[in-house]
């Protein structure tokens, strides 16, 4: 059961301060005046689904129980990829069926996943372009006001994330290796691994690990920015739980060029 | 009559993230405190009227009636052009007298124009730079708290838009072809045009029909951004009804150099 | 006594869209559900606490009574750095004690100082590294809904600015000449002083002032943009009433290059 809890979250690739953003907003609460709308990024690079599907598994580990978040990364709009709308942590993920769902799906349990294809709930303009606006968020306004997550449409059954791509998006690990990659930089330039807190051993000490991508690497993982001097680069395990390569105030994604899909792995010392 | 919905929403060419921005909201919610203040885009140009007025018509599309729009793309601040208060298709639209109304005026019948000068609706602090702050944003807190239009200054009698501004805003039709020019790119470097769908005449086959620009062209006008291959161009009517110019997974503003301004046509193949 | 008037208000360097500005709004949410939560900016430059300190003076001034704002600019975090919320201007604001607080302490009675050190106040998560999210907010939340300043942690009675810093951040004013330095561009790259209206002498005559920085001089301080040419340089009293430097219908920041801290000056002409 999906109880609603008012707040519609929106991500998507449309750039700070498109109108599409606008569009998006209104078609939601013509649905759900008392919905409250908010911008988790629309910085997602253009049609970027790696980059969106990391985000929002940081957007549902920060947002209440009862969210309804509409992700819109969409390169497929108006072929016939499927819509979904899939219950996971307690929260209502809305978004196309185009690998979105493959982090989150991975890491947490999916209770429900319904096709939007019941066109009662969809809005009154229907362009072939902007499913967001047309589709996605008049659904997302109607689940706000406790309209059933079956009546959207027909129940998938089918697994949400295949065995290949939950193995494709997270860390593996060796005795003394922990092998992964960069999923993307923060606004800061600091880039975030799909290595978690987690994924560690507890009994490795950290101060004698070696974290490496290419020729760099960074000796120890601390726990915050002002342990190392202004230009330094430090490994820490950021506030979402993740590995990350920061130079402190400065940008590591400008110093070492570090791109999404990049491999880093941290070493254990030799003893 | 106008009728207020609640919704305040704001275009401006301040740039995202300005804190003018936020002065307006502020100005607007010490008068109107449970006013819905949207932001539908902060990026239009520096003094980029013309912009300006088709992101107006894309919005009073996109909002419910009730709406009280404030546009501030306002290079003349502080001289004695008007501010003027609008109602267009069944919203208020408060800005500057340059030429913003020009498209939104052309498109839907004008029902009642006011000079915003009755500064008993004017907020307390009176800058000569920031007409938005000072004057617009309060003004449409109090619409939005029922004060009538009619008693927020003068009626303006003459014509909100010239029939010379008008010509020069829209599209023309000959007997096979259509000219028109590129108003905006939006944040996908789609290059949207003055083309309506209503613009082409039933009977053309669209499939039939070629765009150029320059040396460019591309042939058929598509249903969706998946019908062609990434990187291919492909010319589509957009979800406003316009029609537009875009390079799948890319960006046709990047790839073709067109301009605000830059002429399109549409062509019908001879038979 | 604050007496909270439901308003949130946030600056940081976060850039915008980035998701770390979400997280914040639910982490105060979580606690004050019907908080409005305005952005003032998240384009300070990242860890420029001067900047912010500037930028938060124009926020408390335009900002009503009983707000509560939080600025996280904060390249200290997880270090000793304290964490204060200082009652200044009928508001308070919360931030790092990293001299953020230097200019509006300077220009307003600081009447209440508290160290957040109250972890009942704290947010769920904890991390070293986003006290934004894990302290500033939630804290933020409960002063909205009513919790005394008192109770955030324990009182601090030393000034909160030093007479030096004081000195450092405003103009200083010679019998004929007013010496000050620009301290931000704002977002159409009008460049803005430390001069404010009431530094300049009431019987000087403004159109015979000099404004000078470097190499460059524009002669008289208009009341508008207007006054001068498109592509001009006006000097003029802009919207916060601090003296600004500023290219009609251009960037004044990209023409002459002037940097926060570029020193510049009026010269009073000599009669």
């Amino acid at each position: 059961m999906f109880t609603p809890g008012g707040i519609i979250a929106l991500t998507t690739d449309f750039q700070a301060d498109s109108f599409y953003i606008a569009e998006m907003k209104v078609a939601a609460h013509r649905v759900a005046r008392d919905a409250m709308i908010v911008d988790v990024t629309h910085a997602i690079a253009p049609q970027d689904v790696k980059q969106a599907s990391w985000t929002l598994l940081r957007a549902i580990e920060a947002f209440p129980e009862g969210t309804v978040h509409v992700v819109v990364v969409d390169p497929g709009v108006g072929t016939n990829r499927k819509i979904l709308a899939a219950m996971i942590h307690g929260q209502v993920i809305i978004g196309p069926d185009n690998g979105l769902f493959d982090v989150v799906a991975s890491r947490y349990p999916v209770t429900a996943v319904v096709e939007l294809n019941n066109e009662v709930y969809f809005g009154p303009r229907r362009s072939c372009t902007f499913h967001g606006r047309d589709i996605m968020a008049p659904v997302a306004g109607h689940l706000v006001r406790g309209i059933p997550l079956v009546s959207l449409g027909d129940a998938i059954h089918r697994p949400l994330v295949t065995p290949q791509a939950k193995a494709n998006s997270f860390a593996e690990g060796t005795e003394n290796e922990i092998h992964g990659q960069f999923v993307y930089a923060d606004s800061f330039g600091n880039c975030v691994t799909n290595i978690f807190e987690d994924d560690i051993p507890d009994d490795w000490d950290r101060s004698q690990l070696r974290v490496e991508s290419g020729l760099f690497s960074v000796n120890g993982i601390a726990s915050t920015y002002g342990e190392r001097e202004p230009g330094a680069s430090v490994a820490l395990l950021g506030s979402s739980g993740q590995l990350e390569w920061a130079v402190v105030q400065g940008s590591a994604a400008q110093k070492y060029g570090f791109n999404v899909g990049t491999a880093v792995k941290i070493v254990r010392e030799s003893h």
